[in-house]
């Protein structure tokens, strides 16, 4: 392990031990139990790596801050990103998360949606319990860009969604930047960064760079995702692997697939496409996976993550160039690298 | 028509208008249209009465303010209570809405559960943009009133849900009257009351006594609506008759009758509700149907309806006495009367 992978690993821990204090004020046992409060504390507690609340810690003291100044809005980008999951599983219909049943297999599709509900008005509190420490502006301020990273999530959302449902084939790799930047980027890399930066200035001037920082760190950090889930080891991952393949996620590998495969295996994607989730078979997907690999769509979506990390090198530099060297900008930096060398 | 009702419908055609004015400007077709806005738009242009809105700007206005003053809080209240009904329509599996069928039903529950995520995020996004013109104070003080209002409506939703999921049998009139509490009158008449006054008299003081008006209130109503499922006119009513039992709804009516019935009746509701929604057949609908009119269960429903509405008219003076008279201020009273004699 490098030594800038070391610091990566030591900073998630030590920035993940601060939210996870916070945390516990939001998701601790209260009633009704069993069918609310239980299940929201379970996706929090499976142990994510907390790189989100991590980004924006370190990103505010970059800027000058305390980690206690930017402590209660990573808890909210926790436990927004936490309800954002939630509902997603619900509607991809996924099996497992983090390693376990999600929410939805354990408790059902109704108690799952009023959870991620909760989580989501949990997030909007901790973000709102900000007043006392940082005052009416900056907690208001703060709560609008929360409101404008859920609009691009559900955006994004929305899109991939209705990919799936209109067994949408012709996409190019430009629609999956334009859907990962909104679903994934402003959850992960935009808002972390801009609450960061938002509570270290203690102003919004600016405010746009990192905006193109977070949307090219988050898509590298995305592709990579989408590769692990492909190619990586499945106790590792935590989630089902190729389960992107059995949902039939639009990944970069797989629209790449369907530009270059020729019109008889095109034709037998879309059928296995347009077959119901349940329906689709071991056979197939393997097929999908091998059909992949031959045509160097893995090969290619790692040049783009490449690329995209790159690009966000380069904006770290106007973003964070001016700042004095430090632990956690060198945190931010070696970020950039990390995400495409973890497994 | 008395004068009393004549006045309810008035106030509620013209601040419905002022709301729907509003309402657009969130409400407009932009991308992505077709999976995420126009479905979004679907529920609010369905023609509801528009009653949670207008207590809320009747109450402002009651208090001193603007129509205006209160008519972005009023269309706040109305998408965040929208964004509710499309998340309930799926966790409750209903087919229809206001006559037409459910959202879930015409785009699937993925789409749906997305489409309510954003008008929720809609709903917050109305209330931040009072800032203008009502300051930072006021603005994330409603902010605040608005996180307690989907707290206590998801603790209310978990209530009802686990009940359903664990097919609860031994529930009494106060377990319904704190379901109900939590579920529905937080939504319809607590908070809306609570940010009228707070928008009319700019504090934050005495705020705990609407709570209790819109609890008794908001209580009434949601049994008056429920009696209205057994016993309205279809199309009037706009959901499906009777769909409460066949979502084996845990209303006063049927806790009544779980109380009443006999041994063996009670052996054949417990079989009845443990069958699948889909399984249900509409002998047994009409059966349990007969069953809650011979026990008297409705004229129990009624009795507690009244009971509330004459404790809500108790609160009304406590909340509303030392105003002087006025077009607003006889409309919220005249409200409680309304909540139980419409059909």
């Amino acid at each position: 392990m490098s030594d800038a992978s070391a610091l990566v690993g030591e900073v998630l821990d030590e920035y993940g031990e601060v939210t996870r204090a916070v945390l516990r004020d939001y998701l601790q046992p209260r009633e009704p139990a069993r069918h609310l409060y239980a299940p929201a504390a379970d996706y929090p507690q499976r142990g994510g790596r907390m790189l989100r609340p991590s980004l924006c810690i370190a990103t505010a003291r970059a800027f000058g801050a305390a980690a206690e100044d930017a402590a209660r809005s990573a808890a909210a980008v926790e436990l927004m990103h936490n309800a954002f999951l939630v509902h997603d599983d619900v509607e991809d219909e996924s099996d497992t998360r983090r390693g376990r049943p999600t929410l939805h297999a354990l408790h059902g599709v109704p108690i799952a949606v009023n959870v991620g509900d909760a989580l989501s008005f949990m997030g909007l509190q901790a973000l709102m319990d900000n007043r006392a420490r940082l005052g009416t502006w900056l907690t208001l301020r703060l709560l609008e860009d929360a409101s404008r990273m859920v609009q691009e999530s559900v955006e994004g959302q929305a899109m991939e969604l209705g990919w799936r449902r209109d067994n949408t084939l012709d996409l190019a790799e430009d629609d999956y930047l334009r859907m990962v930047f909104k679903k994934t980027c402003w959850y992960t890399t935009v808002f972390p960064v801009r609450a960061g930066a938002l509570i270290g200035t203690r102003s919004d001037r600016g405010l746009e760079r990192f905006l193109r920082f977070g949307l090219f760190l988050g898509a590298a950090f995305q592709i990579q995702d989408d590769l692990l889930n492909l190619a990586g080891e499945e106790r590792r991952y935590g989630k089902e692997l190729g389960g992107d393949i059995w949902e039939g996620k639009r990944t970069l590998m797989l629209i790449e697939l369907l530009r270059r495969a020729t019109a008889a295996e095109r034709e037998r994607l879309a059928a296995f496409l347009a077959t119901p989730r349940a329906a689709r078979g071991a056979d197939e997907v393997a097929w999908v996976r091998d059909r992949m690999e031959s045509y160097g769509c893995l090969e290619r979506a790692r040049q783009v993550a490449h690329g995209l990390a790159g690009a966000a090198r380069h904006e770290f530099e106007s973003c964070f160039g001016g700042l004095p060297d430090g632990r956690d900008r060198r945190f931010v930096a070696e970020l950039v690298t990390w995400v495409l060398s973890r497994s």
